[in-house]
Protein backbone atom coordinates (compact mmCIF):
# COMPACT_ATOMS: atom_id res chain seq x y z
CA UNK A 1 0.00 0.00 0.00
CA UNK A 2 0.90 3.12 -0.66
CA UNK A 3 0.32 6.14 1.57
CA UNK A 4 0.59 9.86 0.62
CA UNK A 5 0.24 13.47 2.31
CA UNK A 6 -1.37 16.05 0.10
CA UNK A 7 -2.90 18.98 0.11
CA UNK A 8 -6.34 20.07 -2.17
CA UNK A 9 -8.08 23.65 -1.61
CA UNK A 10 -6.03 24.69 1.15
CA UNK A 11 -6.91 21.07 2.89
CA UNK A 12 -3.91 18.84 4.30
CA UNK A 13 -5.01 15.10 4.44
CA UNK A 14 -4.08 11.31 3.75
CA UNK A 15 -4.87 8.78 1.17
CA UNK A 16 -4.24 5.40 -0.40
CA UNK A 17 -2.36 5.83 -4.27
CA UNK A 18 -4.46 3.35 -6.58
CA UNK A 19 -3.99 3.99 -9.86
CA UNK A 20 -4.30 7.89 -10.62
CA UNK A 21 -6.49 8.65 -7.77
CA UNK A 22 -5.66 8.89 -4.04
CA UNK A 23 -8.27 6.81 -1.71
CA UNK A 24 -8.81 9.75 0.61
CA UNK A 25 -8.03 8.13 4.44
CA UNK A 26 -9.98 8.77 7.93
CA UNK A 27 -7.91 8.36 10.58
CA UNK A 28 -4.21 8.57 10.54
CA UNK A 29 -1.62 6.30 9.23
CA UNK A 30 0.19 5.85 12.22
CA UNK A 31 -3.15 4.79 14.19
CA UNK A 32 -6.21 3.00 12.88
CA UNK A 33 -7.85 4.13 9.77
CA UNK A 34 -9.91 2.89 6.88
CA UNK A 35 -10.76 3.83 3.29
CA UNK A 36 -13.20 6.21 3.17
CA UNK A 37 -14.10 5.59 -0.65
CA UNK A 38 -13.61 9.39 -1.54
CA UNK A 39 -11.37 9.75 -4.60
CA UNK A 40 -8.97 12.70 -5.48
CA UNK A 41 -7.28 12.30 -8.82
CA UNK A 42 -3.45 13.03 -7.99
CA UNK A 43 -2.74 15.33 -10.94
CA UNK A 44 -5.34 17.33 -8.77
CA UNK A 45 -3.66 17.68 -5.25
CA UNK A 46 -0.30 18.87 -4.06
CA UNK A 47 1.94 15.77 -2.57
CA UNK A 48 3.67 16.69 0.55
CA UNK A 49 6.58 15.45 2.47
CA UNK A 50 4.82 11.53 3.30
CA UNK A 51 5.47 12.45 6.80
CA UNK A 52 6.68 15.42 8.86
CA UNK A 53 9.47 13.54 10.94
CA UNK A 54 10.17 15.08 14.36
CA UNK A 55 13.94 14.21 13.17
CA UNK A 56 15.76 12.82 10.75
CA UNK A 57 18.72 10.32 11.24
CA UNK A 58 21.22 9.71 8.78
CA UNK A 59 23.99 7.05 8.19
CA UNK A 60 27.24 8.58 6.34
CA UNK A 61 29.49 5.62 4.58
CA UNK A 62 27.21 2.72 4.31
CA UNK A 63 28.00 1.67 0.91
CA UNK A 64 31.64 0.78 0.14
CA UNK A 65 32.13 2.32 -3.16
CA UNK A 66 30.76 5.43 -2.39
CA UNK A 67 32.87 6.02 0.79
CA UNK A 68 35.61 5.04 -1.76
CA UNK A 69 34.84 7.81 -4.01
CA UNK A 70 35.15 10.52 -1.57
CA UNK A 71 38.74 9.22 -0.57
CA UNK A 72 36.92 7.90 3.11
CA UNK A 73 36.98 4.25 4.71
CA UNK A 74 34.36 2.36 6.15
CA UNK A 75 34.40 3.20 9.37
CA UNK A 76 34.27 0.71 12.38
CA UNK A 77 31.11 2.19 13.36
CA UNK A 78 28.26 3.56 11.48
CA UNK A 79 28.62 7.54 11.10
CA UNK A 80 25.18 8.54 12.36
CA UNK A 81 24.04 12.22 11.93
CA UNK A 82 21.21 14.20 12.31
CA UNK A 83 19.22 16.87 9.32
CA UNK A 84 16.37 18.61 11.09
CA UNK A 85 12.41 18.69 10.62
CA UNK A 86 13.49 22.06 8.66
CA UNK A 87 14.92 20.49 5.97
CA UNK A 88 12.70 18.31 5.09
CA UNK A 89 10.25 19.38 1.75
CA UNK A 90 8.16 17.50 -0.13
CA UNK A 91 7.83 15.33 -3.83
CA UNK A 92 8.25 18.78 -6.51
CA UNK A 93 9.09 21.33 -3.86
CA UNK A 94 12.13 23.18 -4.88
CA UNK A 95 15.75 22.87 -3.30
CA UNK A 96 16.95 26.17 -2.66
CA UNK A 97 20.72 26.54 -3.42
CA UNK A 98 22.21 27.34 -0.27
CA UNK A 99 24.53 30.99 -0.47
CA UNK A 100 27.15 29.62 1.88
CA UNK A 101 28.45 26.72 -0.50
CA UNK A 102 29.53 26.51 -3.83
CA UNK A 103 29.04 22.74 -4.24
CA UNK A 104 26.26 20.71 -3.56
CA UNK A 105 25.62 17.53 -4.03
CA UNK A 106 22.90 15.03 -4.62
CA UNK A 107 22.99 11.63 -2.70
CA UNK A 108 20.13 9.09 -3.57
CA UNK A 109 19.39 7.08 -0.30
CA UNK A 110 16.11 4.28 0.71
CA UNK A 111 14.24 6.18 3.48
CA UNK A 112 12.55 4.48 6.28
CA UNK A 113 9.63 5.59 8.22
CA UNK A 114 9.42 4.83 11.78
CA UNK A 115 5.59 3.42 12.66
CA UNK A 116 5.67 3.31 16.29
CA UNK A 117 7.82 5.17 19.30
CA UNK A 118 10.76 2.81 19.89
CA UNK A 119 13.60 2.32 21.87
CA UNK A 120 16.57 -0.33 22.18
CA UNK A 121 14.93 -2.47 19.55
CA UNK A 122 15.64 -5.91 19.75
CA UNK A 123 16.57 -7.11 16.03
CA UNK A 124 14.08 -9.25 15.47
CA UNK A 125 11.30 -6.87 16.23
CA UNK A 126 13.08 -3.96 14.31
CA UNK A 127 10.76 -4.75 11.19
CA UNK A 128 7.52 -3.94 14.10
CA UNK A 129 8.23 -0.43 13.85
CA UNK A 130 8.48 0.21 10.70
CA UNK A 131 5.68 1.89 8.61
CA UNK A 132 7.01 1.75 4.77
CA UNK A 133 9.86 2.77 2.73
CA UNK A 134 10.11 6.48 0.81
CA UNK A 135 12.51 7.93 -1.28
CA UNK A 136 15.37 10.39 0.05
CA UNK A 137 17.85 12.54 -1.43
CA UNK A 138 20.65 13.56 1.51
CA UNK A 139 21.72 16.61 -0.11
CA UNK A 140 24.48 17.71 1.07
CA UNK A 141 27.25 21.10 0.76
CA UNK A 142 30.41 18.77 -0.10
CA UNK A 143 32.79 21.86 0.53
CA UNK A 144 31.02 23.01 3.83
CA UNK A 145 30.88 19.00 4.99
CA UNK A 146 34.92 19.04 4.38
CA UNK A 147 35.62 22.73 6.22
CA UNK A 148 33.33 22.12 9.37
CA UNK A 149 33.86 19.01 11.37
CA UNK A 150 30.29 18.29 12.57
CA UNK A 151 28.02 18.22 9.91
CA UNK A 152 25.00 20.39 11.04
CA UNK A 153 25.23 23.39 8.64
CA UNK A 154 26.46 20.95 5.59
CA UNK A 155 23.79 18.67 5.93
CA UNK A 156 21.19 20.50 7.89
CA UNK A 157 20.49 23.43 5.71
CA UNK A 158 16.75 24.28 4.89
CA UNK A 159 15.31 22.00 1.85
CA UNK A 160 18.73 19.70 2.21
CA UNK A 161 16.01 16.71 2.97
CA UNK A 162 13.65 16.05 0.11
CA UNK A 163 11.14 12.89 1.11
CA UNK A 164 8.76 10.58 -1.23
CA UNK A 165 6.55 10.83 -3.19
CA UNK A 166 4.92 8.22 -1.01
CA UNK A 167 5.37 5.83 1.42
CA UNK A 168 5.19 1.84 0.30
CA UNK A 169 4.35 -0.13 3.21
CA UNK A 170 4.42 -3.25 1.64
CA UNK A 171 7.83 -4.00 0.09
CA UNK A 172 11.30 -6.10 1.03
CA UNK A 173 13.51 -3.21 1.01
CA UNK A 174 16.51 -5.80 0.88
CA UNK A 175 17.62 -5.58 -2.57
CA UNK A 176 16.32 -2.51 -4.48
CA UNK A 177 17.56 -0.75 -7.20
CA UNK A 178 18.30 3.01 -6.31
CA UNK A 179 19.15 5.11 -8.60
CA UNK A 180 19.29 9.09 -9.39
CA UNK A 181 19.38 11.03 -12.82
CA UNK A 182 20.10 14.86 -12.86
CA UNK A 183 17.83 16.41 -16.12
CA UNK A 184 17.35 12.67 -17.37
CA UNK A 185 21.21 12.26 -16.76
CA UNK A 186 21.74 8.94 -15.06
CA UNK A 187 24.41 9.73 -11.75
CA UNK A 188 23.85 6.86 -9.23
CA UNK A 189 22.87 3.65 -9.34
CA UNK A 190 23.20 0.89 -6.82
CA UNK A 191 20.97 -1.99 -5.28
CA UNK A 192 20.20 -1.60 -1.49
CA UNK A 193 21.41 -5.08 -1.13
CA UNK A 194 25.32 -2.88 -1.25
CA UNK A 195 24.47 -1.48 2.60
CA UNK A 196 27.35 -2.43 4.42
CA UNK A 197 24.72 -2.44 7.66
CA UNK A 198 21.87 -3.71 7.16
CA UNK A 199 18.15 -1.45 8.06
CA UNK A 200 18.32 -4.18 10.96
CA UNK A 201 21.82 -2.97 12.16
CA UNK A 202 20.79 0.77 12.02
CA UNK A 203 18.06 0.69 13.81
CA UNK A 204 19.10 -1.32 16.26
CA UNK A 205 22.48 1.19 16.57
CA UNK A 206 20.47 4.61 16.10
CA UNK A 207 17.89 3.02 19.53
CA UNK A 208 20.58 1.87 21.62
CA UNK A 209 20.45 5.97 22.07
CA UNK A 210 18.04 6.93 21.75
CA UNK A 211 13.53 7.11 20.89
CA UNK A 212 12.22 7.26 17.82
CA UNK A 213 8.76 8.43 17.06
CA UNK A 214 6.06 7.76 14.77
CA UNK A 215 7.23 9.54 11.40
CA UNK A 216 10.99 10.03 12.12
CA UNK A 217 12.90 8.86 9.38
CA UNK A 218 16.10 6.70 9.09
CA UNK A 219 18.33 7.48 5.78
CA UNK A 220 20.33 4.68 4.87
CA UNK A 221 23.24 5.84 3.30
CA UNK A 222 24.10 6.80 -0.81
CA UNK A 223 25.69 4.30 -3.64
CA UNK A 224 28.36 5.83 -5.94
CA UNK A 225 27.92 8.39 -7.97
CA UNK A 226 27.37 11.71 -6.16
CA UNK A 227 27.79 14.55 -8.25
CA UNK A 228 27.00 18.30 -8.10
CA UNK A 229 23.99 20.09 -8.26
CA UNK A 230 23.60 23.66 -10.19
CA UNK A 231 20.61 25.87 -10.18
CA UNK A 232 18.34 24.79 -12.46
CA UNK A 233 18.46 21.17 -12.46
CA UNK A 234 15.95 18.33 -11.84
CA UNK A 235 17.35 15.60 -9.57
CA UNK A 236 15.38 12.68 -9.57
CA UNK A 237 15.70 10.02 -6.75
CA UNK A 238 13.93 6.27 -7.70
CA UNK A 239 13.49 3.46 -5.98
CA UNK A 240 12.07 0.11 -7.29
CA UNK A 241 9.29 -0.72 -5.57
CA UNK A 242 8.83 2.80 -4.17
CA UNK A 243 8.86 5.45 -7.18
CA UNK A 244 10.32 8.56 -7.90
CA UNK A 245 11.08 11.31 -5.61
CA UNK A 246 11.57 14.99 -8.13
CA UNK A 247 13.14 18.32 -7.33
CA UNK A 248 14.18 21.68 -8.87
CA UNK A 249 16.88 23.08 -8.03
CA UNK A 250 16.30 26.86 -7.24
CA UNK A 251 18.08 30.09 -6.67
CA UNK A 252 17.14 31.56 -3.18
CA UNK A 253 14.79 34.41 -4.09
CA UNK B 1 11.06 38.26 33.65
CA UNK B 2 11.37 34.49 34.49
CA UNK B 3 9.21 32.20 32.58
CA UNK B 4 8.26 28.89 33.69
CA UNK B 5 6.31 25.61 32.31
CA UNK B 6 4.91 23.47 34.70
CA UNK B 7 2.43 20.91 35.40
CA UNK B 8 -0.32 20.69 38.58
CA UNK B 9 -2.85 18.48 38.30
CA UNK B 10 -2.31 16.88 34.89
CA UNK B 11 -2.78 20.29 33.48
CA UNK B 12 0.59 22.19 31.56
CA UNK B 13 0.89 25.83 31.39
CA UNK B 14 3.42 28.67 31.37
CA UNK B 15 3.79 31.12 34.25
CA UNK B 16 5.56 34.31 35.11
CA UNK B 17 7.89 33.23 38.57
CA UNK B 18 7.44 36.12 41.08
CA UNK B 19 9.23 35.23 44.36
CA UNK B 20 7.97 31.70 45.38
CA UNK B 21 4.46 31.58 43.40
CA UNK B 22 3.79 31.59 39.40
CA UNK B 23 1.33 33.89 37.88
CA UNK B 24 -0.55 31.73 35.29
CA UNK B 25 0.06 33.10 31.65
CA UNK B 26 -2.89 33.54 29.51
CA UNK B 27 -2.35 33.11 25.87
CA UNK B 28 1.60 31.87 25.08
CA UNK B 29 5.21 32.89 25.97
CA UNK B 30 5.56 33.34 21.81
CA UNK B 31 3.04 35.65 21.06
CA UNK B 32 0.49 37.73 23.10
CA UNK B 33 0.09 36.89 26.43
CA UNK B 34 -1.27 38.30 30.10
CA UNK B 35 -0.89 37.38 33.27
CA UNK B 36 -4.35 36.17 35.05
CA UNK B 37 -3.37 37.26 38.52
CA UNK B 38 -3.74 33.11 39.38
CA UNK B 39 -0.98 32.26 41.40
CA UNK B 40 0.21 29.06 42.02
CA UNK B 41 3.11 28.52 44.90
CA UNK B 42 6.07 27.11 42.98
CA UNK B 43 7.12 24.08 45.38
CA UNK B 44 3.57 22.44 44.42
CA UNK B 45 3.90 22.41 40.75
CA UNK B 46 6.23 20.17 38.49
CA UNK B 47 8.94 22.45 36.33
CA UNK B 48 9.42 21.27 32.89
CA UNK B 49 11.48 21.71 30.25
CA UNK B 50 10.44 25.81 30.02
CA UNK B 51 10.25 25.13 25.95
CA UNK B 52 9.85 22.44 23.77
CA UNK B 53 12.66 22.57 20.88
CA UNK B 54 11.94 21.42 17.35
CA UNK B 55 15.89 21.38 17.45
CA UNK B 56 18.73 22.32 19.70
CA UNK B 57 21.68 23.31 18.01
CA UNK B 58 24.77 23.17 19.96
CA UNK B 59 28.64 24.75 19.93
CA UNK B 60 31.48 23.03 20.51
CA UNK B 61 34.82 23.96 21.74
CA UNK B 62 33.15 27.77 22.04
CA UNK B 63 35.82 28.07 24.89
CA UNK B 64 39.37 27.67 24.90
CA UNK B 65 40.27 27.04 28.26
CA UNK B 66 37.91 23.78 27.38
CA UNK B 67 38.64 23.31 23.94
CA UNK B 68 42.53 22.82 25.48
CA UNK B 69 41.70 20.78 28.22
CA UNK B 70 40.25 17.97 25.69
CA UNK B 71 43.70 18.19 23.53
CA UNK B 72 41.45 19.90 20.64
CA UNK B 73 42.27 23.53 18.97
CA UNK B 74 39.73 26.14 18.65
CA UNK B 75 38.48 25.45 15.17
CA UNK B 76 38.14 28.55 12.17
CA UNK B 77 34.62 27.88 11.87
CA UNK B 78 31.90 27.14 15.15
CA UNK B 79 31.46 23.18 15.76
CA UNK B 80 27.87 23.31 15.07
CA UNK B 81 25.71 19.82 15.76
CA UNK B 82 22.08 18.84 16.82
CA UNK B 83 20.80 17.60 19.91
CA UNK B 84 17.15 15.89 19.04
CA UNK B 85 14.13 16.84 20.77
CA UNK B 86 14.08 13.69 22.46
CA UNK B 87 17.14 14.45 23.97
CA UNK B 88 15.14 17.33 26.17
CA UNK B 89 14.31 16.85 29.75
CA UNK B 90 13.29 19.32 33.08
CA UNK B 91 14.67 20.60 35.90
CA UNK B 92 14.47 18.07 38.37
CA UNK B 93 13.95 14.73 35.69
CA UNK B 94 16.35 12.34 35.86
CA UNK B 95 19.49 11.76 33.67
CA UNK B 96 19.31 7.94 32.66
CA UNK B 97 22.69 7.14 32.51
CA UNK B 98 22.57 5.29 28.83
CA UNK B 99 23.96 1.73 28.43
CA UNK B 100 26.20 2.19 25.40
CA UNK B 101 28.85 3.92 27.42
CA UNK B 102 31.15 4.12 30.10
CA UNK B 103 32.34 7.42 30.54
CA UNK B 104 29.33 10.76 30.69
CA UNK B 105 30.15 13.56 30.69
CA UNK B 106 28.50 17.11 32.55
CA UNK B 107 28.80 20.45 30.15
CA UNK B 108 27.04 23.27 31.65
CA UNK B 109 26.05 26.00 28.94
CA UNK B 110 24.39 28.94 28.00
CA UNK B 111 20.92 28.17 26.39
CA UNK B 112 19.34 30.88 24.20
CA UNK B 113 15.79 30.50 23.49
CA UNK B 114 14.92 31.79 19.77
CA UNK B 115 11.25 33.19 20.00
CA UNK B 116 10.46 33.85 16.48
CA UNK B 117 10.64 31.93 13.03
CA UNK B 118 13.94 33.40 11.68
CA UNK B 119 16.65 32.48 8.68
CA UNK B 120 19.74 34.68 7.38
CA UNK B 121 19.33 36.94 10.89
CA UNK B 122 21.76 39.97 10.37
CA UNK B 123 24.08 40.49 13.66
CA UNK B 124 22.04 43.82 14.42
CA UNK B 125 19.05 42.01 14.62
CA UNK B 126 19.92 38.76 16.67
CA UNK B 127 18.28 40.32 19.79
CA UNK B 128 15.07 40.87 17.99
CA UNK B 129 14.77 36.77 17.35
CA UNK B 130 15.67 35.97 21.15
CA UNK B 131 12.73 34.88 23.77
CA UNK B 132 15.90 34.74 26.23
CA UNK B 133 18.35 32.53 28.65
CA UNK B 134 18.10 29.42 30.40
CA UNK B 135 20.56 26.91 31.78
CA UNK B 136 21.55 23.58 29.66
CA UNK B 137 23.70 20.22 30.24
CA UNK B 138 25.02 19.10 26.97
CA UNK B 139 25.50 15.40 28.51
CA UNK B 140 27.92 13.78 26.91
CA UNK B 141 29.06 10.42 26.27
CA UNK B 142 32.70 11.23 26.00
CA UNK B 143 33.79 7.55 24.95
CA UNK B 144 31.45 7.50 22.28
CA UNK B 145 32.14 10.96 20.94
CA UNK B 146 36.21 9.83 20.30
CA UNK B 147 34.71 6.71 18.56
CA UNK B 148 31.89 7.90 16.45
CA UNK B 149 33.18 10.81 13.76
CA UNK B 150 29.66 12.27 14.42
CA UNK B 151 27.95 12.76 17.58
CA UNK B 152 24.30 11.98 17.29
CA UNK B 153 24.68 9.09 19.72
CA UNK B 154 27.11 10.84 21.88
CA UNK B 155 25.19 13.88 21.93
CA UNK B 156 22.02 13.36 21.39
CA UNK B 157 20.58 10.52 24.00
CA UNK B 158 17.94 10.53 25.77
CA UNK B 159 17.49 12.67 28.27
CA UNK B 160 21.37 14.40 27.57
CA UNK B 161 20.23 17.79 27.36
CA UNK B 162 18.62 19.06 30.92
CA UNK B 163 17.07 22.53 30.45
CA UNK B 164 15.70 24.78 32.57
CA UNK B 165 14.48 25.90 35.41
CA UNK B 166 12.61 28.78 33.20
CA UNK B 167 13.67 31.61 30.47
CA UNK B 168 14.90 34.70 31.60
CA UNK B 169 13.58 37.46 29.03
CA UNK B 170 15.40 40.17 30.83
CA UNK B 171 18.90 39.68 30.76
CA UNK B 172 22.60 41.19 29.19
CA UNK B 173 24.12 37.76 28.64
CA UNK B 174 27.57 39.04 27.74
CA UNK B 175 29.55 38.83 30.80
CA UNK B 176 27.63 36.18 33.43
CA UNK B 177 28.84 33.70 35.74
CA UNK B 178 28.27 29.87 34.12
CA UNK B 179 29.09 27.03 37.42
CA UNK B 180 28.64 23.52 37.29
CA UNK B 181 28.37 21.29 40.46
CA UNK B 182 28.31 17.60 41.43
CA UNK B 183 27.00 17.05 44.66
CA UNK B 184 27.54 20.33 45.75
CA UNK B 185 30.99 20.40 44.53
CA UNK B 186 32.27 22.54 41.71
CA UNK B 187 33.52 21.30 38.50
CA UNK B 188 33.06 24.24 35.98
CA UNK B 189 33.60 27.47 36.65
CA UNK B 190 33.55 29.92 34.11
CA UNK B 191 32.44 33.20 32.42
CA UNK B 192 30.15 34.10 29.44
CA UNK B 193 32.66 36.58 28.47
CA UNK B 194 35.04 33.98 27.47
CA UNK B 195 32.77 32.47 24.76
CA UNK B 196 35.48 32.46 21.65
CA UNK B 197 32.13 33.58 18.90
CA UNK B 198 29.35 35.62 20.94
CA UNK B 199 25.86 34.74 20.55
CA UNK B 200 25.65 36.73 17.67
CA UNK B 201 28.38 35.09 16.10
CA UNK B 202 26.55 32.18 16.72
CA UNK B 203 22.80 33.03 15.19
CA UNK B 204 23.99 34.54 12.30
CA UNK B 205 26.46 31.30 11.70
CA UNK B 206 23.26 28.58 12.15
CA UNK B 207 20.74 30.76 10.64
CA UNK B 208 23.17 31.36 7.31
CA UNK B 209 22.20 27.84 6.93
CA UNK B 210 18.72 26.94 8.54
CA UNK B 211 15.64 28.23 9.65
CA UNK B 212 14.96 28.75 13.67
CA UNK B 213 11.46 28.24 15.24
CA UNK B 214 10.62 29.63 18.01
CA UNK B 215 11.25 27.44 20.69
CA UNK B 216 14.35 26.43 19.30
CA UNK B 217 17.64 26.22 21.35
CA UNK B 218 21.22 27.28 20.98
CA UNK B 219 23.77 26.28 23.00
CA UNK B 220 26.72 28.01 23.24
CA UNK B 221 29.48 25.94 24.36
CA UNK B 222 31.11 25.22 27.51
CA UNK B 223 33.43 26.11 30.42
CA UNK B 224 36.63 23.93 31.25
CA UNK B 225 36.48 21.48 34.02
CA UNK B 226 34.03 19.16 32.22
CA UNK B 227 34.23 15.58 34.29
CA UNK B 228 32.17 12.18 34.80
CA UNK B 229 29.12 11.86 35.77
CA UNK B 230 28.26 8.87 37.74
CA UNK B 231 24.65 6.95 38.47
CA UNK B 232 23.39 8.64 41.88
CA UNK B 233 25.31 12.04 41.36
CA UNK B 234 23.39 15.27 41.48
CA UNK B 235 24.59 17.61 39.27
CA UNK B 236 23.87 21.48 38.91
CA UNK B 237 24.14 24.15 36.45
CA UNK B 238 23.74 27.57 37.56
CA UNK B 239 24.20 30.59 35.50
CA UNK B 240 24.19 34.19 37.36
CA UNK B 241 20.68 35.64 36.68
CA UNK B 242 18.86 32.51 35.34
CA UNK B 243 19.06 30.28 38.45
CA UNK B 244 20.33 26.65 39.01
CA UNK B 245 19.22 23.51 36.75
CA UNK B 246 19.42 20.62 38.93
CA UNK B 247 19.40 16.75 37.74
CA UNK B 248 19.63 13.52 38.88
CA UNK B 249 21.96 10.47 37.36
CA UNK B 250 19.63 7.36 37.57
CA UNK B 251 20.72 3.85 36.11
CA UNK B 252 18.32 2.67 33.64
CA UNK B 253 15.48 0.76 34.90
Amino acid sequence: MRIARFSIDGNVGFGVVEGNDLDVIKGHPFAEFERSGQKVPLDKVRLLPPVLPNKVVAIGRNYAEHAKELGNEVDDVPVAFFKPSTSVVGPGDPVVYPAFSQEVHHEAELAVVIGRMCREVPRERVKDVILGYTCANDITARDVQKREKQWARAKGFDSSCPLGPWVETELDPSDLTIQCTVNGEQRQLGRTSEMVRSIEDLIVHITEAMTLLPGDVVLTGTPAGVGPLNVGDEVAVTIEGIGTLTNKVIKRG
